[in-house]
Formats: C-alpha cells, structure tokens, sequence
C-alpha cells in the first residue's frame, strides 16, 4: 500500500467501486497498528483525520458542496470495509453517517440545506450525546432559545468529533428535541470514562451537558416550537440498525481474513494428523469454508435490505407505515443473523489458527470483543420477535428507538 | 385460487416478475393435493401437464419461437416457487431446465437451433439418464451411429418425459457422450423402481438402455467424432448446484408457509405458560424469526449467485477458467448454507406447530423428507471443503462432474 | 442371537447387569423386523408377549410375587434398550411402568399391594387412557360405584394391554380420580385411529368410556371418597418424563448403531475425496465422533439422574416439596438435553450413510419420526424455562401434570 | 466466608465431600480479586500458598505421609471447584496433581515412595517444562547423571513451584527420560514471558535449562539406564485431558454463576418487552435453562469417566492396551463436549447481562478468555476423530503424548 494522502487530495472517487477502493486503502492504513492502538486505548484522533482526508466522511453529503453524492447502500458498504480493519472507527464512522443524514429525517428543509452544506464543505465529524432509553437529559424552554443540562452515560465519538447531536426531553412535556452544536461548545464535558472490552477506540464515555444554549431554530424540525413527524423520521432505527449490521459483518470478516493470513503463514498442523500443512487439515478447510458460506449469506441479504432501504431514502415522503415497519422487519432479520455469524466467527477462528496465536500481541481476540461488546446494544432475542410476530401475525413494530 | 388454464393459454408472461405470478398460481394448484399425491406417490403426468400448460417448461427457450427468453435467474427463481408446494415437481422442472440448457452448454450450434426450436415448439418435457459416478453405460460406435447399452440406477423424471438425455461412455475411449433422445424410444425401459422416503414423485427409478441408436450428429458438442471443450462446458455442475439449492429453499419455505398457517389456526399454546394463542409464545416468534432470517439470508445469496452466473451464461465463450472456477465456489457456499438451513427449517417447523402436526394425515413431515434425500446427492462436507481450499489456499476447484 | 423364550422360561435375572442383558435380547429379536412393523403400523400384539415372555414387564414387580424387585434406575436402562431396536415398543414398556408404579405413587397400601401382586403374577400389562390437558371424562358418583363417561384423544397401548389406567373428573368437583379397568371391560372402545408419522406401533388412538363402573374402593388414593394428596404422588411427572428421556436415547443409540453398519458395510466413499472407504473420510468421523460424544454425556446424566430419584421412590413419604422440585428440574434438563441431542442424531445420521440409504426399504427414517413425534409431547422450550428459572430465581416448579 | 487459614490448619478433610468444601473455601477467596488479579497478571506466589495452607496440594499424598489419600476423580473435581474461581489457579493444581502422579506412573517403586514423602511432608507444588511435541531439550550421558540442555517455550507453573519436572531426549537415542528436580536448581530460567489473552496466570513462559545434572538414580522409570514401559505409563494423557476437562467446566461455571448474580442484581429487563426484571425476560431464562442443562451433562460425563478412570489407576499393571484405549476414548468424547460446552456459555452469557456488563471492570470475559486459550491445547477435532474411529472402525487410539 503505497497510498498517500496527497494522492487522495488530488482525485476524488465518483462511483461506488471507486468510493469502496478509497475505503479499502483507508482500511488498509487503519490495520497497521490497529492492535497496538486497541491495546492502548488510543484516542482516534488521527484515525479521524485519515476519515477527513480520504473524503469519507462527506460520502453521502451533497456533491454541489464537494460531497460523494452518495447513497446508504455505499455507505453500509464504506463501513463494512472501515471496520474489517478496525471496528471503532467503522463505528464511528457510521455513526457519522447517521447524524450527518439525521437532518433528512427530522429536520426542515432549511435545516437540512445548512448542516449539509456546513458539514460538507468543512469535512466536520459528528458525534452524539443521544441515548433515547433513559430521559435524563432536560430542556429548558427560554423564548427563543432552549437550554440543556443533563448527563448521557454514553456518547460515542463526541470527543473526536466537531459537531455533537444533543437529545433530551422538553420540561412539562415529552417531546424529544435533538439539535446540532459544536463538540467544543461551553458547557459540554467528555467524560473519557469509556473503559469495556471491545470497541475500546469509539469514544463511547459519558458527557456532561450544563447549560447549554441552542436557538429554538436549531430545534431539528421544529418551527414554531411544534414538531410535525412524518414517517421517514422514524427510518433512524432501521438506518443505524443496518449500520451496526455492516460493521458487525467487516469485523468478522477481518477476523476471518486476520486468521487466514495467520494460517496460512504460522499455523501448524497437527503432528498426528498426517497433513504437512495446516491449510491441508479437514477440519481447517472446512471451518473456513463453513464461515466463509455463512458471512457471504448474511452480506448478501445485508446488500438486499440495503437495497430496499435506499427505495425508502429516496422517496421519504411517499413511505407509508407498513412499508417503514417491513422495512425495519428485514434489517432486523439481518441483524439477528450479523450478530450470530460475527460472534460464531470471531470466536471461532481461534480454532483453525491455533494454541499460539492466543498470544496477545497477535491482537486476534479484539474483534471477538468488539462484536460481543456492540452486538449487546440491544437484544438480539427481540429482533428474532419481530420478525417472528410480522411473519406470524402480520404485524410491523411500531416504531420506537429500538424498533 | 380461480386461475384456469384457459386464462394461461389466453396469455404469456413477458417479465420475470411476471413469471413468478405465473409459478405462483402453479404452486397454488400444485399444493391442494401435494399431501395425498406424496403418500401415493402418483407417478405426476397430470402435474407436468401443469408445467407445460403455464407455459413454465419453455421459460428458457427463445422467444421466436414461443419460448419465454428469460435468463437463469428468474428460472431459478421459478423453481423455487414450484418447490414450496412440491419439492418433487420443482425437481423435475429444474432438471427440465438443465436438459434444456445442456445443448448450449455442450452442443454445437446446429444441435442447439435444432434442440431448443423443438423443444420449445412443442413443449417438450426432459429427463435424463445420466449418472456420471458410474461408467455403466457404454456406447459403441457403428459408423454413422453410436449404441447405447446399459443400466442407471436413477433417471430422474424419465417416465414422464418426451425427451431423454442418455449419457455414457465410447468403448476403448474414457469419452463421455451425451445425446437427446425420444423417452418413448425403443430400447429404453423405465424400472419404476424409485421408493425412497423423499422426493418421492420425481419418477427417479433406473433405466435399462437395451441398444438405443443415434445419429452421431446428434453426439452433443462431437464434430466428426472428436468433442473439442470449452470452458463453457463445464458449467453444468454450478448450475444444476443451483437448481438444487434453489428447490431445498423453496421446498423450506412450503415447510415454513404451511406451519404458520397451521401454528395460526390449529396450534394450542401451551397450558401453562400463560399465553392465550400459540402465536404469542415467545419460543414461537423465536422460532419463526430465526428460521425466516437464515432463510432470508440463503435465499438473497442464492439471488446473488444466481446474478454472477447470468454474466457467464451470457457470453459462455469468454469464461475462463478462474472465472468459473470461483463462481463454483460460490455456488458451493451457497449449497452449503442452503442444505443446513432448509433441514433445520423442515425438522424444526414441528417445534412450532405441536403434537397433534404429526398427525400422517398433515403431511407436514414431507418437507423435510424431501430435503433429507436429495441434499445427500453429493456430500455437503465437501462442499464447504471447496470453499474452504479457496479461502485458504487460493484454488478454484477442477472442474469434475460434481465441483 | 439364539436366545429363545424357552431360555427365558427357565431362568430370571436377577441382577440390572442380567436385566440389561435380557433387554438386549428382547431388542434384538425386536429389531430383526422392525422396518416393516413400522411400514405396516403392525399392532404389537406379539411384541407385548415378547415383553411377557421375557419377564420385563414385571422388573418393577416384588420379588414375593415372582417380581424382578428392581429400581426405576433399571427399568429406565430397560426402556432406553428396549427402544434401540422399536420406539414404539420402547414406549409402550415405558409407560405400561409408569402405570403399573402408580399405585404406588397415589394408593393406599392395600391398593398397591393388589395391584402389585395381581399384575405381577399374571404378568398383565398396562396401558392408559390419560390426558390430564383435557377434562374430556367426567365421573358420576352412584354411591358405592363410580361412573366414567368421556372420550380420550389418546390412549397409548390400551388396545394391547391388560389393563387399562383411567382418569376422569368427579361431576361438580375438580377431583381427578384415577382407578384401573380390565381392558376388555364393558363400555371401553378403542379407536385404532392413531395414524401419524412417529411412534405408529403405540396404539396411541382415541378411547370411548361408556359407562364403565368402578368400585369407589378402586378409587386410587381414595378412602371414603377423599383423596390425601401427598407429596410423593406429584412424582409421576419426573418419573413418566425420565421414561421419555430414555427411550429417546434409546431410539437416538438405535439410529446411531443402524447407520454405523450401514457406513461400514454399504457407504461408499466420496468419488473426489481421495479417501477408499467411508469409514475413513474426515468428515464421517467426524460426525460419528460428535454424536457418540453428545450422545454418551445425556445418557451420563439420564443416568444421575435417575439415581437421583432412586432416593426420592426409596423413602416416598421423607420427600419435601424442595427435592420433589429439584429432581423435577434436574429431569427438565435432561429432557431438553436428550430430545435435542435425539433429534440432531437421528436427522444427521442420514449425512453418513448417504444417498442411497434414503431407500425405504432402509427405514432408517423411522428413528427421527419416532423422535420427532414424541418430543412434542410438552414443550421443550418450557423444559428450558424450568431449569432457568431455577437457576436464577432459585424457584422449583409447582407439581402440575407437566412439570 | 469468614474461614480463616487458621481453621484449615487445625483440622484436615477426610472424605471427598469434605475435600470439595475445602475446595470451595478456597474457591471463595480466589475470587474475591480474580478479576484484578488477571488484569495485573499477577504472578499467583499467594494463591499457590493458599492451595498449600488448605491442604489441596497433598489430596493425592498417602495418608501415611500426612496427605489426604484421596483418588483422582475427588482431584478432577477439586480442580474443577477451583477453577470456578480462578481458572489459572485451577490449572495450576491440575497440572500439579498430574505431576504428583507422574512418579507412580512412569517410576520405579523406590522412586514413587520417595518423592510421594518428600512432596506430601514438605506440602511442595510442582511445575512442568515439559512439552513432548518439540524434541527441544537433550541429554548428555555422563556416567552416573544426565545434563539436561535446552530450551521450552511453555513451562506452566514453574515459576511458582517447589519442584519442576523436566523432559528431554537422550542423545544418540529417541528416549524421552524424565526428572524432578528443584525448581531453584542451578541451570533453570524462567523467562516470564507468558503473555497471552487467557490463563494469564498460569506462568506458561518458556524456561532455558543449562546443564541441569540429575543422578541416574532420578531418570523416572530407569534402572541400569533402561526404561520398561508398562501400559499404565500411558495413562498420563488420559489423566492430564481429564484434568483439562474438570478445569473447563469450573471456568464455565463460574462464569454461568458470576453470570447469574450480575442478571439477578444488575441486569434491565428490555424496556419494550413487558418484563419489569431482567430474570423475567424468556430469552434469558431460556439461555440459563439451556446453559444450565448442557452444563449439568458434560459433568455428568465427566464424572462417570473419572469413576472409570479409577478402576484403572487402582489396578495400574492390570490395564490392558484396550482398556486404556477404551478410557481414553472416553476422555476425548468429554473433552470435546467440554470444549464446546465451555466455549458456547463462557461466549454466550453476555447475551443475558446485558451491555453494561461488558464494562472492563466487571471482567466477565476472563472466563472466555481462559476456555479459549487453553481449549487449543490440542485440537478438539481430533478428539472427535478418535471417538468416531473407535466407533466405527472399533480402532482404540495408539497412545501417543496426545492420544
């Protein structure tokens, strides 16, 4: 890999393929030290700016503002490959994604012209302070501004990031009001307390909010102090779920091509078995070809889903509730089966490379630990339910944060 | 269901879309009396009769003259629909379709014109006595005319066919050749022997071939006696791969179908677990959900390779090998993932649907009596290996009659 | 085997080692033609003798009145051996030992000590018109006689039996009286319309009770006309669920053994497998290796178990509602254990033997069916959730007819 | 627990039920730091003298001696109770009884009674720089001693230990000579280079042994510098995989238990599932019934192999080729329920404490860790091989240093 930033500023992708090459050689940096980084905990800052400079971070934004134009289906497929390499920084970087487009789905039209076109043109990374299950974030109603004070548990990316989405609820109400401002705004403090097993670079500590002031018209899709919703706001769920989909299947799948490097160059066969080489072993072979059957299945229907989805972006006013909620009904089904594949291959691989490569400098454990730390975000039982209760009974969840 | 084939003799489908309503109105037809034709095991006329009426059989054949002029991928599709109401009938018509295609893939352009103008034409229905593991066919070269002389022990769909393909082997030589005979020809007795606990209406007995005569012009793909291969050639293997998978998966969706139906109507939740139907237990959604999720999965996979397949049946000539040898792979993937989901989905569906389901009368059993025999065709195992060598080693498998 | 009833006349075992041993033989003969009973739907009349013949069915029966005097642990071992060669025949035994402890488990003493010795000298076998899910039998008290009146959908092995165990519902009252019949009483009609896919030699069909009078003295448990419920009486369920457990390990070690002589005496190994018997592809080990495995871990805990409740039969009035509830989830677990394990055996034993073992003529389908039929019974799921919820709530299960 | 050193001290077990109170005792204050413990890598000085305060360490001495003259599958399941706790700690002594053992054997009886007093009196732990796959350590002849020479890359315990068993090749010959020397011997360096994801405590590294001299008279099992194997000195890979199997299951359930307290005190129940407790949900009852129930049967199999295993360390020169491979057999057929057994749960509890458990803190994945690390010990795979081999080839396994 001989690319450079400097090349990267000289030409910008325009297809999808050449989109997904740019995100290839930025996984390609990213895997370098990507086990020395877990290890310590590094803050991404750098990670970050590589996501700057190679231009994905405005992927999706407006090609009029010097954005890639393009649409959710490259960009699952953008993280996926991200995250082969290092799982925090796909997630962080779907995570952008999803706060970059937020303004489409709840926003006004001026709204949305403005953060895109800010965000563009300035390459700026999102993060959010937003955790719907807990209401632990208030908003005071001051005429024409709204203030927020609270404490989010978790807030990934803020820290590394130039734009925070903040969330909470209005006093005397339950309304929820999300608003963009900037990371480094008065008021916000990053708690860096972030400390799990997996996922370790994502930023994911908790955050402070005291006093911190936005214009009611910055209110995302507010006008007037009245919220109209319409169907497509509810597309978030679907939207980051098929996220957290595409970086589950990139960590497998370097887990997997991780495992074969190191079979194929380090791993021995067994001394009864009769093989000479490990990459002659049965059992070996066939692992890797169980696995690999497995991962092309899930990757196949994540592409399908991503597909339908990009229907539904497309038209955001035209979609209906059933077609939302049969929408949500398949990304949950693919999330059901990302979530099992990635944790059976993460763990599983240990078993065709060997008794050494536990070693921890082989680094080989952190994309099990990254995929069984996110893939608890919430429970994979209830996505089995509902696709159980759409295919039993018909019925498309209502939507909720988690559904 | 009110479709008549008067209404199908009125009209022909034009696009594939349209093609699957016509399948589907065909597996409506072929599920009112699946149950009872299994357990008699009726030797189908009346069900291939079917197939040619709707116009199914001639799918594949050019338009000009009659035929539908679609691609693989909507005749997979196609049979996928036939499996879900009969697994027997999706097999034959899916070997119809190999027979069918086999002239393109080993013929020479004359016998391809002549094949497919009299095939689609008239309708015809193939079978075929070929069994390429055994050497028991020999053929003996006359002058003008090969013979054939000997015994297969399975010929799927013969008895009810026009049309036979007979395979064997040129004494003194190792050549195989193939040829298209009339079934009714002399010389070829159909034992009626296939009893077997699955798949039990594909008329799949063996044959006798007691001197039965053709032209060597009608040796497929020989030119004075000598066959001159192409890569082309050899991809019967990854295509009638893919007819299998693609009736294993319809014939796990009839299993998955006619259990909802059954745990909506008929199914008693259990006594104490405090649930009122047996649609709001939850190890019933759980069920449901995950078995349609990996057969979500499976089947987008399959649509996939179905997709990479269609670019090399579009310009045979240009396939290398690597190129086929990679879509083998992918086929065997798919093979494999589709084998284990549709016998988990066909065994487990009774989880679902409760004691009384076992009742012979249902006939739910037959999914996965069907499933069970004929995913043992060729070892799965061995499936996966393939896909495990090119994972690992980097090797696409040589092309043989079953990789 | 040259075993004979003559052998059996002239001695009885006397140890479980000899008990064990002269299972075998009974399951020897049995399997010599158990294909085609299982075809025919035979009913086991000869089979029954043979369980006679053969001094099983009075293992449970004290040795004063010509009895085998062994525990349940034996009679467990009996069934799971007895099921190898014929499930049905395996349950028939099963249950005909649930029926005949019954006495034991709700009687008074003077009950047990006729029935014992009535059912021990003569040999008699038992079988059951009870189906507590469904109040279908009511009982009119006539004073010194009580009336039952009703219909069971299922009644296993009456119409082969001796006696026949009835179960109905005092009018007016929600006591469930129990009391055993001649099988050929007046006003007893059998139906003979069990049909379905497993277990089909049970003589599980549909019972007609009209007006079939008993003695209020035959009332089980009963002394003027009030029952004393006590502890050891709720055993019924973990003993008649610990028989369950073993004949499917019985029929799961049946399917296991058929299709270890199958693979070594007919399999053919792979034609691209570089391997020249089955028994030594990598991939047929390698199952084998698995299930036995599994297979040899349930039965270890089958048979803790049952040591487990050895103690609990041993001192019956000593039983406290904890340990009744802790054997009871102890036995949840291993009827989850034992009906996974038998299905995933008797489903995958197909993947090596292969192809052509589908033949019906093998049969070899039957171990599954018999599996598949009988594991419905109850929901497993609900076993599960017996053991979890002692586990975390430390909760035992409250006696029901299913838990 | 406020059992004290000072109590231990006072009185020894006697019974086996005795011993696993003790064990238990001593598992109770492992884990009160295990998880800071394994984060530190602390090399385990205290925990090794706890096992020697308690009495563990001499449960194999000869009462005479002042041990506890308890058998192995008492030791199998003291590992397996400590190990609950702190699965480096329970290798630790597995390792070590196995040491213990290896004088009876492989040594002559002079040899047997003189380390089992010295090491019983003096209460000393041993470690191994053993590792027959590499023949990486030779010895020199020297007349009346051999100099052991050479370099292991995993010496587990050594580090910690009194004595350490040393192996190597004799020069010029394929003889394998043991010794037991003190650990503090002139010529042994412990690198302290064990750096791996699991078992962080074990002291794995690798040892460099310089001119180690050992008189004649300690080469175990040599007289007049000839070695007589008897079949009972090729228990040592039974005994040890036994070993390994009771430390599996300790780690599984301490992480099933740690489990169950964190669900039960910490756990949310889904906020749009309807439960109020996390212990209420049906997925998470589901799991720890599904868990629970594995679990129950691979120690129940491992139990009774234990007791099989006794009849033949009691009867040492009485064991046939077959018997030991009859035995073995069995141990791999639980070694490879262990693995996957102790691999799905310690993987899966996750899945029922929730996201927050993954905070680094909580240490919930050591038990992961562990079981992954060591399971590649060998692979699992041939184990399964073994089994099926034995079952259907009826071969027992040559005894090799891993069969």
């Amino acid at each position: 890999m001989t690319t450079t930033k400097a090349d990267w500023a000289q030409s910008s992708p325009t297809t999808p393929a050449e989109w997904l090459t740019r995100a290839a050689e930025v996984s390609a940096l990213l895997a370098v030290d990507a086990v020395e980084r877990d290890r310590e905990g590094k803050t991404p800052h750098a990670e970050v700016r590589l996501l700057k400079d190679s231009g994905l971070v405005t992927l999706l934004g407006p090609t009029r503002h010097g954005g890639g134009g393009q649409d959710w289906p490259t960009a699952y497929r953008v993280v996926r490959e991200v995250a082969k390499a290092d799982g925090s920084i796909g997630q962080l970087l779907g995570y952008h994604y999803l706060w970059f487009w937020a303004a489409r789905l709840v926003g006004t039209s001026e709204q949305i012209e403005a953060v895109e076109e800010l965000a563009t043109t300035n390459r700026l990374f999102f993060g959010g302070a937003v955790n719907p299950r807990d209401a632990d974030v208030t908003i005071r109603d001051e005429g024409d501004t709204i203030v927020y004070n609270g404490h989010k548990s978790f807030s990934t990316g803020s820290k590394v990031s130039d734009l925070t989405v903040l969330e909470g609820v209005l006093e005397g109400t339950d309304k929820h009001i999300f608003a963009i401002v900037p990371s480094d705004i008065d008021g916000l403090t990053f708690h860096d307390d972030w400390d799990n097993i997996g996922q370790r670079l994502t930023e994911s500590g908790g955050v402070t909010i005291s006093d911190v002031r936005v214009p009611w018209a910055s209110a995302a899709g507010y006008v007037d102090k009245e919220f109209t919703p319409r169907v497509y706001n509810t597309l978030n769920v679907p939207t980051i779920q098929l996220v957290f989909v595409n970086f589950y299947l990139g960590i497998a799948r370097g887990a997997l091509e991780t495992a074969r490097t190191y079979t194929a160059q380090k791993s021995r066969s067994w001394l009864h078995g009769g093989h000479e080489r490990a990459v002659d072993e049965p059992y070996v072979l066939d692992i890797y070809g169980d696995f690999t059957a497995k991962l092309w299945a899930v990757e196949a229907l994540a592409d399908q889903v991503a597909q339908e989805g990009l229907a539904i972006h497309q038209s955001p006013d035209l979609v209906t509730e059933r077609e939302r909620g049969v929408h949500e009904v398949r990304v949950a089904a693919v999330k059901a089966r990302a979530t099992e594949v990635a944790l059976e291959v993460t763990a599983g691989v240990f078993e065709v490379t060997g008794a050494r490569s536990t070693a921890a400098r082989e680094g080989l454990d952190r994309f099990w630990r990254n995929v069984r730390t996110h893939t608890l975000h919430d429970p994979v039982a209830y996505k089995r339910r509902e696709v159980g209760v759409f295919v039993l009974r018909d019925e498309v969840p209502e939507p909720t944060w988690y559904s």
